[in-house]
């Protein structure tokens, strides 16, 4: 199929609305936007044998990661998603089939309230890489949760059970948009991040912008079956995977020690002052290493 | 050289400002949007092998290359170009060095009057993959250029020499921001386009869009040097190859009969009734095929 008829198929997909003006088939998009509001942005990539695995993972879960990834850092800003645009490399001969169920997965936007306003298409002889960036909206009046609040005394909490997400919830999680939303809108979190590289590295990325430590609490932190699971497999604790491992996509939130804590969501530790992370387990404190996951040039 | 140490690098490049409330560094950057002004949004992304040779072309005019291709889609809907994001996929060990030249290739973004304020850094064991997102704004009052504006009568011009920019243009080229603006400021085109993938098949998109056809000029048709030079190692005409080659990234742009054409662009040719592309060559009308540089899947 070439590639024209697919960007035609996908441009198929769109009406001019209110909301977004000039849709896909143009060289660029336009939406319209409230006044006052802020423009969120930023991009993240899935790459074949690094985000996920061909022979493994069918292509709408592909294109679906590839969006709630990105989604998923909109829940961490407390911002409402509203566009998506969606680059492409194909691996020559890859096929339309293949081709328009990645751009299905990239369809579960919409779920979010998301619009795909735009792609780029282009076929290589490298393995299939999937970029997206996306747009989100921050309401006049409301402040998106940055990394640099967390004071100390902030209560830590998390949106859900960590680790071994490799066993699948990599690909199946679901961006805790609502959320990340409710936190912004009541303006209780301090500080906010979501667990794309793993807890601990993602804490410490809240630790290091907000020049403050933390103690977190072995008991209290969510360990996931699937953490369980894998720690049978490799000889290490389900407390180490729950700590350490990637994707798994729950927020980390900080809340300050007046504010209620929200439905769904785990207290886990406190910030604390100073620059270090420490865990408490069994009444010990140790350090906790800003570990994760993390690629190298 | 660690991911993370190259993420801290490319944050340090910036500071808040009023207009990047929040910059690269959380999970999203923040802009703050003038009322009323539509948000721009498009994707483009160039692949190894096939948009760049990494052993003929140095890191910077690569990042340069991905940036420029979507400054040029701002030129040719007319509107400014004000943040891009950028995403890379780099061969495993290509160095710490390498992936901050392209960085410095990407800045050239600035140079535009716009920021980069976000981006994502993989690296995996495919060839080299740069992805560029960008943001532009239309000030309200002033509408996007698009594709579907052209009406029989128009002139239709370009805004610089065509073919052959294989020979080097192709990484070189200047995209035409400054002619884009002033033709949608001042309301006359009536449709406009950057050549990215040929003059012929990106003026049928216009036609295509705008249910119309169109006679163009061989003899108007501005020949760059370079097409002339590949003539010679190709054996097609110089003529075949300014109508045929991709990545001139000049503008062409419909006006309607009454407007004054605009310094630094050349008339080639007019929109028709019906559905056609003509070339009227040596006196003679011929059909005009709608080819270009097009991948298959």
């Amino acid at each position: 199929m070439p590639e024209l008829d697919l960007i035609h198929w996908i441009m198929q997909q769109h009406k001019p609305s209110a909301a977004v003006p000039i849709p896909p088939g143009d060289d660029l998009a336009a939406i319209s936007w409230p006044a006052g509001d802020l423009v969120l942005v930023g991009i993240d990539q899935v790459l074949e044998g690094v985000h996920f695995d061909r022979n493994q993972h069918d292509p709408q879960s592909i294109g679906a990661k590839a969006v709630k990834r990105n989604i998923s850092d909109c829940a961490a800003m407390g911002c409402q998603p509203v566009a998506v645009v969606v680059s492409a490399a194909l691996p020559t001969g890859i096929g339309d089939d293949y081709a328009k169920a990645l751009q299905q997965g990239v369809n579960i936007a919409t779920r979010y309230g998301c619009e795909v306003v735009g792609g780029d298409v282009g076929s290589w002889k490298g393995p299939l890489a999937l970029t997206v960036a996306i747009i989100g909206r921050m309401p006049a009046g409301v402040s998106p949760v940055q990394r640099n609040g967390a004071r100390p005394g902030d209560r830590i909490v998390v949106t859900g059970a960590l680790g071994g997400s490799i066993l699948g919830r990599h690909m199946t999680f679901e961006p805790r948009v609502e959320l990340g939303l409710q936190l912004a809108r009541t303006g209780q979190a301090s500080a906010m991040i979501d667990i794309s590289d793993g807890f601990a590295i993602d804490l410490n990325r809240i630790c290091t912008a907000s020049g403050v430590g933390t103690v977190i609490e072995a008991d209290l932190l969510p360990i996931h079956d699937d953490a369980v699971e894998l720690s049978r497999q490799t000889g290490k604790s389900a407390l180490e995977h729950a700590l350490y491992d990637g994707e798994d996509h729950e927020l980390i939130a900080c809340l300050p020690e007046s504010a209620a804590i929200p439905e769904g969501v785990i207290e886990v530790g406190r910030i604390t002052e100073g620059t270090g992370m420490l865990l408490r387990k069994g009444g010990r404190l140790q350090t906790l290493q800003p570990r994760g996951w993390e690629h190298t040039l």
